[in-house]
């Protein structure tokens, strides 16, 4: 088994994921939200480019949807949430449709079609994600979203964990990037230390979403692990 | 000023090098050779990407000519140099034109035209391009060249240690995955406890190569920083 790393939605290239499993990365904070969402009830997701296609596939059985997701981190307009994983809770999401719409994450998971399987992972369901990766037996490519087409050290950190939590199951060949992945995290195991110096991760402190940090950077909450086909994310 | 860094030669992207001073990296052993060519009295370096016109651009006064590089790292048939920096001492190279093509280097060099300046480093030269990088005042962008079009983390280490060098004469801004790099070099200012885990340093090593390693891995021995314009590289 290999393991592979891409570091941002804009350097996925077919070659590189044919065949294969695909994690989906975006820890801040994509696929965090999915997942959540997916676990308080949520029916299933659909990952959409723009703003239209959303507000189009919503438009007939309203009630039935929910409306997430950003632009420059903050919620689009007639939206019903915006791209926190805190808002997505029980009550709100059970039995809905997310429609999701974000910069990193919907295009990382569009761009990874052709893959054998794509799954979501976060540090919120890591090692679950692992287990999954372990038991698919294919080889692996850990797809980090990046921030507007660029390496983000938040993805980075987080694929290094799952990495470890992989190695912990099955001995795998790594390459390059992964093993760099790995020994950041490895060297920083309490995430933040090494967090706190990204780009995004500033820009979403800056906005006052501590909350959504501290959330995002938990290690192992959830059990479920999301998967992509046909254009739906199912957990 | 600002840093960026891209991972390979597969990895360029005009918009991301436009305006920009370039510096191409490929320690093991392109840019290692180039430099110590140039700096052992070859007049200049021309870099193809392919065998055939290695061998058509010497063909007429073939004495002026040194061909030099590899495949799959070791010598091409037909050429007077492999890609051993060592071999390529004062006494063989002097007054001569070194015509070179490797699998990852050249095409790093060649791949980042459209740039504003474009040097060429190493850990032998390190010190040097850094003072080059910051007299030219302009946003740099590291180029590794990687290996097959992979993340190489000897490259990765290398401008660690070179954005180290810039941050000591001047402030400047850090993408992600440049601040990766710089710490990678600080976490390992031996060098070799991290590249020892890179598949291309191990390649070589299995080769018998290891005096080239420790060649490529000494820091700042060398003053000169060659640059490349018009297809030519010079000192």
């Amino acid at each position: 088994m290999n393991i592979d790393l891409i570091i941002s939605a804009d350097d996925i290239k077919k070659e590189k994921i044919i065949n294969k499993s695909v994690l989906i990365i975006d820890i801040l904070r994509a696929t965090s939200v999915i997942i959540t969402a997916l676990n308080n009830g949520c029916k299933k997701a659909i990952p959409v480019l723009t703003v239209e296609e959303a507000q189009n596939k919503s438009s007939k059985n309203r009630n039935e949807y929910i409306l997430g997701g950003e632009r420059k981190a903050l919620k689009i307009e007639g939206f019903d949430f915006s791209n926190s994983p805190l808002e997505y809770k029980k009550e709100l999401v059970k039995d809905k449709i997310l429609i999701i719409t974000t910069s990193n994450g919907t295009r990382a998971i569009k761009g990874s079609e052709g893959a054998d399987n794509i799954l979501l992972g976060a540090f919120i369901n890591a090692n679950s994600a692992a287990d999954k990766l372990v038991d698919l037996g294919k080889d692996i490519v850990i797809v980090n979203s990046g921030t507007d087409g660029q390496f983000s050290m938040d993805d980075f950190i987080c694929s290094g964990y799952i990495i470890d939590c992989i190695l912990k199951k099955v001995k795998a060949d790594l390459t390059d990037i992964s093993k760099t992945a790995l020994y950041i995290y490895r060297e920083n195991k309490d995430i933040t230390g090494f967090m706190k110096h990204a780009k995004h991760y500033n820009r979403i402190k800056k906005l006052g979403l501590e909350e959504d940090l501290k959330y995002c950077c938990q290690k192992d909450i959830i059990k479920i692990v999301p998967y992509y086909k046909d254009g739906v994310i199912l957990k």
